[in-house]
């Protein structure tokens, strides 16, 4: 049997155009392009499993995801060959070996999501694809600051999950959940150890309704017992979400130490 | 007869899908999409006169307009029809009453405009519109940066016009031509009582030129003597380049005082 090697593969991409990560029938994924990418360069089918499934309009700067082939690949080829082929809004950032154990989704430590809001009265053009718009007189920052600290450490999220996930619980720990202030508004940093089917956007739905009045910060704790999805808020819109990284132990981080396969700072020009 | 008014408007656009600002028949304009929507909510056909043509593909933070119009307006109410009715990539930032001796195009004391370079090996998705990607180990910052000096001040720029404008004399002043550097590379930032036509690309062209030891910044005074569009360097892409502001005698950026009237602020939602 010949011995099967494991690659690396981080990815940044602008979801605006796609139905999301995960392939589906007669529609264009980003896991779909890279595979068909991926077969292009190699003359093998070759099937990539991502750390997470993002939605159809969710953005990403971290994706990970692996991919098995035996025998050596010279990386940086193969990534320059890849973000010729893929369009542009989706660009292979690293690829290099990594240990056979590694798994880009049982691997993870954890992963980070920011949530971008724009709150003023008219959305800059350039980031029209990439804030959810709030303008709304009642929103309050401390309301908003209040009611994350109710949804950090463990919980069953249940009330925050909708169904389509296949999941043995719905427990999860979220370790941090950080405000931070930026040009138009503000963006919302979650870190957790996994995070259910629109679990983000959930969470923001209902802490933006908290934020303008609409319900009360006490709830949470109600909401999250309740283990109902139809007792909290709707879901906030893709646009304004970004999977930003995946944590992993170091040690498949390394590369295999061969510098003529693992290169991570691809070089592909933009230009059309 | 009716005492017609005058209306100030600023406006930001991204330019990637437009034929540029000037109508032109067969093709979508910005100055079209902006007249057929005033002309939805006044119920009568208006032209309006913008400070500068900008090109296809080119974008606008600042750009400014004037039209004229018999009769007072809610600039608020109108703001928010406009907005409602445009695109998200076109938005009317401010509308209000100004002199009727202001003339968007010929008030105008100066032009800001920055062209934006990406100089490292992959382009980030989400600003791969609106970058223009350099990658090439030649570059020097130090020789960029000494070129600049060549264009300041003023000077006969023919060499750097493209044939197409109509103008009585091809004399500009370049009054400051700075370099900042930013997250991916670096942006240019020109200001001068004037551009002609594709001046900013063409001179960015030669520019890079220098800055990657094709040409030596020694030449440029030759270049400028020659006058002629021939000898110097292929204009780079519209992508990177953003008119960002049009400067003014301050009478003409204040309101005429009727606070009813006179929006800069207008609330419109982004959400599709």
């Amino acid at each position: 049997m010949v011995d099967s090697k494991k690659y690396f593969m981080r990815i940044a991409y602008d979801g605006t155009r796609y139905s999301g990560w995960q392939i589906q029938p007669n529609s264009t994924s980003i896991q779909g392009l890279i595979e068909n990418a991926l077969q292009t360069v190699l003359k093998i089918p070759i099937r990539i499993i991502g750390a997470g499934r993002t939605d159809a309009g969710v953005h990403a700067l971290g994706q990970v995801a692996h991919f098995s082939y035996e025998g050596s690949l010279n990386c940086h080829q193969i990534g320059y060959a890849l973000n010729g082929l893929l369009p542009y809004d989706i660009r292979v950032k690293e690829l290099f070996p990594t240990l056979t154990s590694f798994h880009a989704q049982y691997s993870a430590l954890s992963k980070e999501y920011h949530y971008h809001l724009w709150l003023e009265k008219i959305v800059d053009p350039f980031v029209r694809l990439y804030r959810h718009h709030l303008y709304d007189k009642r929103f309050s920052l401390t309301l908003l600051q209040e009611a994350t600290f109710h949804f950090l450490g463990t919980h069953d999220f249940a009330t925050f999950a909708n169904v389509g996930g296949s999941v043995s619980t719905t427990v999860r720990t979220l370790k941090r959940l950080d405000l931070v202030e930026q040009e138009g508004g503000i963006r919302l940093e979650f870190e957790g150890d996994g995070f259910l089917y629109k679990m983000v956007r959930n969470l923001v739905g209902t802490l933006l309704e908290i934020a303008t009045g609409r319900r009360s910060a006490s709830e949470i704790s109600l909401l999250l017992a309740a283990k109902d999805r139809r007792k909290a808020g709707p879901a906030v819109s893709p646009r304004g979400l970004f999977l930003i990284k995946i944590n992993y132990p170091a040690r498949f981080e390394k590369s295999s130490g061969n510098e003529d396969t693992c290169i991570n700072d691809l070089p592909v020009s933009c230009e059309s």
